[in-house]
């Protein structure tokens, strides 16, 4: 029997405001216990992980999906690697972010605490369901997490090691609660969850969006997609751009912050653009492009519209070239998802325009796309990245699961 | 013929980018203009406030609405005002929140940005006009505005003098537009605008907030009601509280930062909710409450569960009292709409546990509910109160309408 949402939402809500009130140490001794146990408990945890594996392979799923589901002794210490650096940050609730005295005496206080219960509906990596509770607790946040039905005995497991890991901290082991009702109708549910999610993170396809577009009534911050852009500029380091390039596509071309959209100035494209190609397709990129590209690489496809749109997620990538500066920040705040680009070059003026002008929530100079993420930015992990304006934007830490409140301090003041 | 509401929102994206990148000075300088413009043109923007009253009073509008319809030379004055305030403020554009570097060397920065294109709905007070176009040029941002039709050609005249105000200063007009289709359809169309819109901040009652509901699909900042609480503390000092619910009640009951709920610790009831019972309901209050405050004001009429959760807007106030500070945050944490709630104590710790425990956009401690507001706060106007809890809580000002990029520095940094 599986727990109805409403009822997991409803125990999440009053744990929360236990946790919202927890000191740093309290929080920061649950993350540790957790690790510990995550140590303790690895056997365990391979069990269930090799259980959901066997079930997914007898049901057919793909190498991509199943490689991702897995557990591995290198991923359990990642993991608890990640719940270590997270409790090792600063704790962002309590901070007076800002405070000011008005003429009739008031002080005013602007302070951060936490959101109350986050919620976070995610496809099938299993560190997620540590990464994400770590993120909630270390924020002062109770946390409502809904992986997927093909790891539901992994994520049982490790979420079990984090609500012990709380008790062990005297917090309430509800501060961290599973969804452990697989079906379509309880992610609706959970997405519809009013009086109990103050925020709900979705991180997935564009199924889970479009789910997300239909039926949420909570507030959302989406983990949208990436379609990320390099811009080699006329002034780049060219060696140093091809680098960048190759990284930004094939060091990992499945996650989002891949890049996906090559742009070259036209000054450097007859140099640059036959030299990327060779070594793109020598990785087995499929390279399409606009017509100045294909003029200098015969062997590239027609980009359309659709192409320069797209998040490829694959070794693809579309290139265009471009008159100038202004050429690129237009083709680029055009196409662009607004969640990483990056530019090449040794000009500062285009340095500080491209990241004054770019409209997306990271930009990147002289580095590839590939950092825009939690662990790299000194997060420890990250509960997603904000794709969206509102709230939060960019890889989303501890801080990014905080509101403020003001605080006014009086003695007697009346409005006249 | 009306300009449709698409075409308004393109023009707008259009001139925000350029607001992103305009100074300080830029700014300030349209600020400044306007609000000469505002003087000089005072006749003719009576002449036009002066049509829609009349329009309004042969249509049949009620005393209250057409009172906050008026312009009047005072009202001329306060707009005027707030203009110069916002245009004094700091700008929050471009500020740095944070940096740091990592390990790899890549240095990485947060910097303040405008959200791009704001969109306001707003109901007949004439002076949101200038108010919400101030607060958006100050921070970057482009406004589309949609007031009630009844104020039309006032609207209308004040947004033509913010218009040629950023003209003077080199800015585009197009900044700042008003919607000048009053149909309900045109209001919809705004809130599905997803493609132009980064934020609708509707400022309204109940109908407008269902409206936004049911259509809206572009990001929303909800400026919603105020059901506001004033707890009187066991070790309050009870003349000042009595001038403290006095002026959250009756001083304008109308607006959203009037008490609607009177908290009692029962240690002082029994002196002060007969002598503060007397004094309303002198001011004409009508109160009802829990059988404990019965017992103590036994003219008193019963409060039902939906009088303890209702936004009054008039001189009705719901009585309740409580056996201790945990009663009272129970109780005005289950009720309150999340906008401002107050203490009056003079004992430390229950003014800590008071906020830091209620889960209020805005918490006071011995000053009236009446102070949160945007002028009061010292923002010059507001583009509205928030009482949700993702992006901005509380009085918004210039800086609840930036959204932050984070700029990564690299020199040749690639993933490994």
């Amino acid at each position: 029997m599986s727990t109805p949402v409403v009822e997991l939402g409803r125990r999440a809500k009053a744990a929360s405001q236990r946790l919202a009130l927890a000191s740093t140490a309290e929080k920061d001794a649950a993350l540790l216990a957790a690790a510990d146990l995550l140590v303790e408990r690895a056997a365990e945890l391979l069990a269930a992980n090799h259980r959901d594996i066997a079930e997914a392979e007898a049901a057919g799923m793909d190498a991509t999906p199943l490689d991702r589901l897995r557990l591995t002794d290198t991923r359990l210490a990642g993991m608890t690697s990640a719940l270590r650096q997270v409790a090792a940050l600063a704790d962002p609730v309590g901070d007076v972010i800002g405070g000011w005295k008005r003429p009739n005496g008031l002080r005013i206080e602007q302070v951060r605490v936490p959101l109350g219960v986050v919620a976070v509906i995610y496809e099938n990596r299993p560190n997620v369901t540590s990464d994400a509770a770590a993120i909630c607790v270390k924020s002062g946040n109770a946390a409502v997490l809904r992986g997927s039905s093909t790891a539901q005995r992994t994520n049982a497991a490790i979420a079990e090691v984090v609500r012990d890991g709380l008790a062990k901290a005297g917090l309430p082991r509800d501060a961290v609660v599973l969804v452990d009702d697989p079906s379509h109708d309880a992610a609706i549910e959970l997405m519809q969850l009013d009086d109990y999610i103050d925020c709900l993170v979705p991180r997935g396809g564009p199924e889970l969006l479009a789910g997300i577009r239909e039926h949420a009534t909570v507030p959302v911050v989406i983990d949208g997609d990436g379609n990320c852009h390099v811009y080699v500029d006329a002034s780049a380091d060219l060696s140093r751009a091809l680098d960048i390039v190759l990284n930004a596509k094939v060091q990992r071309p499945s996650v989002c912050n891949a890049a996906e959209s090559l742009v070259v100035h036209a000054d450097v494209a007859p140099e640059f653009l036959p030299r990327a190609a060779a070594a793109l397709e020598a990785d087995g990129v499929e390279l399409v492009g606009d017509d100045r590209a294909r003029q200098l690489v015969s062997a590239m496809g027609v980009a359309t519209d659709d192409d320069f749109a797209r998040e490829f997620l694959a070794l693809k990538m579309s290139v265009a070239v471009v008159p100038d500066l202004d050429g690129a920040i237009a083709h680029i705040n055009r196409y662009s998802s607004g969640h990483t680009e990056a530019i090449v070059t040794r000009d500062l003026d285009a340095a500080r325009r491209f990241t004054q002008e770019i409209d997306s929530g990271t930009v990147v100079v002289n580095a590839s796309t590939r950092f825009t993420d939690g662990e790299e930015f000194g997060f420890g992990a990250e509960i997603g990245i904000s794709t969206q304006k509102l709230h939060a934007r960019g890889p989303m830490g501890p801080r990014a699961l905080t509101t403020y409140k003001y605080v006014v301090w009086g003695d007697g003041q009346v409005r006249r």
